[in-house]
């Protein structure tokens, strides 16, 4: 088995418990989670904000990442100190270098068990091409959007968001802990079998590629005036048309989809995303070819 | 129309936004909620908690109306000074005086809409059953628990909570909306029919009385080492047969309940009680009769 160390993240973002919840039974019993021979590295993204249950302290770690942050010696928000700090533990140039990150998140919107992608880096599409033959999972591919920058995974050579939901913030849920575990399982197989020289990649795979996202509509004071209309509330993944109800408004009137091309509606309604201005994101489906370089630059670095 | 009161408050707890999302969408557009010609002053609970999106920010407001706490002068904590507040301004002897209160909550458990009702005061059950008899809302009796005393309804002579779920914490959703709007609406009716001298009281009414809590298995640092077991959630209000599952090991060994009598569950992975020590409540069911007394006691309070 090659050098490959894989960081695994839990609790980036404090009042998502049931990934750290896992990770901590995990040290109790090992047998929890089959590595398949990969060397996993668990670590919790914010332990402060997990203590306290929240989802950060200062600002949002999963958005602490950008390297403008990084470089500045002046900024002492304590979540832009702590993604220094894990890049100088667990940084491909860190003490225990990783060179593959799998950082596990959870939802308030029905996303089920999505695998996120920041970019279009060849290694991780190649990764999730693998996890995507394996087990199915859907691919959001999180590209181009300005708004939204600095994700922990963007500042590994490799890495991947694991979404779940729908599951309150601060709530353990045995459904949500047991489709975080057969998906990290899914990525370390995937990876074991990368290792090991026999890796069965599929000729395309299928991608939900960002568009934009839509806010809720706002009153003169930037509070929400309407909210997610109810039928369209747990809908993610199935395609918007014209015409379709996307907000209510308190006196009954319906705000409809005036948009074409059906696009696909994900993290309908994440509660954290109402400070962000987000509703809900728009995607497109791309079936892509999945290149033999893109492969080959997963092996070199699976061989590392 | 008598000289009656009501206090409507939303917000005690701050990341239970929605009744309060409600309530602004009131002042804004006084059709929303009927009020069948009943004084309503509507209030926030807690503004502070509410603005930063959390429970509380020293300590349960909800938790907060113990008489000890609120004759002690040296307690400093935000939420037993705002107890004060609300009762100096709105209390029955207060500037603003109110007689009777209903406090909207939200819950991440499936209790649909439910009445609360705090110990046996002949007013509030009164109440209750006027709403049951029109609306068919279940009552949750919540009596002799000396763990959990303080309740902001105690301190008014007449006062139920009015609690909606399942809804996560911070999170605006339409139905939760319309379900706390359709209550209040019939509270108010209830009321009203009892200031115009036409209630329709029924013969009996049920309860769903408090017997006890059950906590999560725990580990030797107080920590969550089970959760909830699947097949348990979302199974608010249906009896506990005896070997029914209740919570799930980490390595899928199940807890069974061992007790008789079927009690009903409630407040199933209530994610705020988790810090309470309680994973759910257990209930029994009583059919009471409606004492002409209590009647009486409820019409003399409306009549003030």
């Amino acid at each position: 088995m090659s050098g490959l160390q894989v960081l695994l993240v839990a609790g980036t973002h404090g009042n998502e418990i049931n990934g750290p919840w896992l990770l901590d039974q995990w040290s109790q019993t090992p047998e929890l989670i089959n590595t398949h021979g990969v060397g996993v590295v668990p670590v919790i993204g914010n332990p402060e904000a997990l203590a306290l249950g929240r989802r950060y302290l200062d600002c949002d770690l999963n958005r602490s990442f950008r390297l403008d942050l990084l470089r500045s010696p002046s900024i002492l928000d304590r979540e832009v100190v702590r993604a220094k700090q894990l890049l100088s533990f667990f940084g491909p140039e860190g003490s225990t270098p990783c060179q593959i990150v799998i950082d596990l998140h959870s939802t308030t919107s029905a996303m089920g068990s999505t695998l996120v992608v920041y970019g279009r880096r060849s290694v991780d599409l190649a990764l999730a091409a693998l996890i995507q033959a394996r087990l199915g999972l859907p691919i959001y591919l999180h590209d181009g959007d300005d708004d939204q920058q600095g994700f922990l995974v963007e500042r590994w050579p490799c890495g991947l968001v694991i979404e779940i939901g729908p599951v309150p913030q601060g709530l353990l849920k045995a459904r949500i802990i047991e489709q975080t575990r057969l998906a990290v399982q899914a990525c370390l197989e995937a990876l074991s079998s990368v290792a090991s020289g026999s890796p069965t990649y599929p000729d395309e795979f299928v991608v939900h590629s960002h568009l934009g996202s839509l806010d809720l509509p706002r009153d003169a004071l930037g509070q929400p005036a309407a909210c997610v209309h109810p039928s369209l509330q747990g809908r993610d993944w199935q395609p918007l048309q014209m015409g379709a109800p996307l907000f209510l408004w308190p006196d009954g009137e319906v705000f409809r989809f005036e948009g074409r091309d059906s696009p696909i509606p994900v993290f309908i309604n994440e509660a954290a995303y109402v400070e962000k201005h987000i509703a809900m994101s728009l995607t497109c489906r791309e079936v892509c070819p999945l290149p033999e370089q893109w492969q080959g630059a997963l092996q070199q670095l699976v061989d590392c």
